[in-house]
């Protein structure tokens, strides 16, 4: 009898061409399914809620999988980890409906994106921040992104060119908290576009070092052109927090 | 004329073979002696307040170097900041009188070590902290480094065989906290032994996890005896906070 497992997956996303499956690349997605295979004796299909990039990590990515193993759910995450390498792990594992399918039943995600703001750049945390040289503006930064929150078209904030696929998301919420030299960057949304949080972040940066007015956000909305919102800045800074169904 | 430098290091050691220069293997000191060669043209000698072992982190690691180079001290911390790897970097330096020496003029030390006490090991942190299954009492801990704190024979903490050499050390304080799942323990002294932080955090271990009781702790300093202590847990838990002058 077929059964449905549910994973929360923390995953340290420097050493991985991201999540998804490529042949003859290092995959998070290709770890855990091989892992599964070797717990389980057969090969599953994953399917995982955010295809992050490479060098993105998560500290809740959600998939799932189907299996006739008789192991229980708990059983089946100390196996899984035993074989898994030491930069992923399954923190939970529960048994699902059938028909759930963590990709396309997500309703909505958390992304946090870490800014270090100081003077020097850092060594310890360098794979987990982007070092942004000094003095942004938080106040300006909070104002430009009470512009962004909301149901928009976020077709300037999505990297490859999507065609004329829907780009309207909303983005419920993005909370700006700073604590010595770090700035936090937390988006909730109920669906991103390819890189938008990044090219969100991005944009924000430019108005915190005064690059450009809070108020341009609107208009490089409205305008739904890729070229006029700010850059797309690295991956290493950007982890998926929270996966809601 | 020479000038006396004294720098403030923060670095991951996680690739490195520790502070402390030897041949053919990557370490800190050799890092940074080899940037101050290519950034002042001569060799010069570096002095470091504690000699991190293999695996080892600082947030301000002390150092210094003697140098005629006419470049300021900032100018110098820039110039080997561009040179050095990106798991080390100088977050500070200052002209220091001549006489001042980094390892001899070392007053005080402060150090933290981190626990990882979930139920899952960690995927992200792995680096930076130890995993130690579960329920430690903290309450325990508390009571047994109570014990500890002070002037006191350390032989016992110490691994390597110390002969007859002085082995008084004062611990001034050791603050544990909590946060979810992780507990650190800060330790500050005047001194340490080889291992000495290790091997006092891995005894409070064994009193948190009841294995011995918090008073036990006592007669452990008392005996002077290795064999009685706890063990000398993973290095890449223990990072450098702070060093006094």
């Amino acid at each position: 009898m077929a059964r449905n497992i549910k994973l929360i997956i923390e995953y340290d996303g420097t050493n991985y061409c991201g999540w998804q499956i490529q042949d003859g690349q290092p995959t998070v997605q290709g770890e855990i399914t091989r892992a599964i295979k070797r717990v389980t004796g057969k090969k599953a299909t994953l399917y995982g809620a955010g295809r992050t990039d490479s060098g993105v990590h998560a500290e809740a990515q959600a998939a799932n999988f189907r299996t006739d193993s008789r192991l229980t759910a708990q059983q089946l995450m100390y196996a899984l980890n035993s074989k898994l390498p030491d930069d992923i792990v399954v923190k939970d594992a529960r048994e699902v409906p059938l028909a759930f399918n963590a990709q396309y039943d997500a309703r909505g995600k958390t992304y946090i994106y870490t800014v270090y703001n100081g003077s020097i750049r850092p060594a310890v945390q360098r794979s987990y921040c982007y070092f942004v040289y000094k003095n942004l503006s938080v106040g300006l930064m909070r104002k430009a992104a009470g512009y962004i929150k909301g149901r928009h078209n976020f077709k300037s904030f999505a990297t490859k060119s999507v065609g004329r696929a829907n780009c309207e998301r909303t983005v419920y919420s993005i909370k700006i908290t700073k604590k010595g030299d770090f700035i936090w960057f937390e988006v909730k949304g109920d669906g991103f576009l390819y890189n938008m949080v990044r090219n969100i972040v991005g944009t924000l940066l430019l108005v915190g070092h005064k690059k450009i007015k809070s108020e341009a956000v609107k208009s490089i909305l409205k305008s739904a052109d890729r070229r006029l919102a700010g850059p797309n800045i690295p991956a290493k800074g950007l982890r998926l927090v929270e996966v809601k169904y």
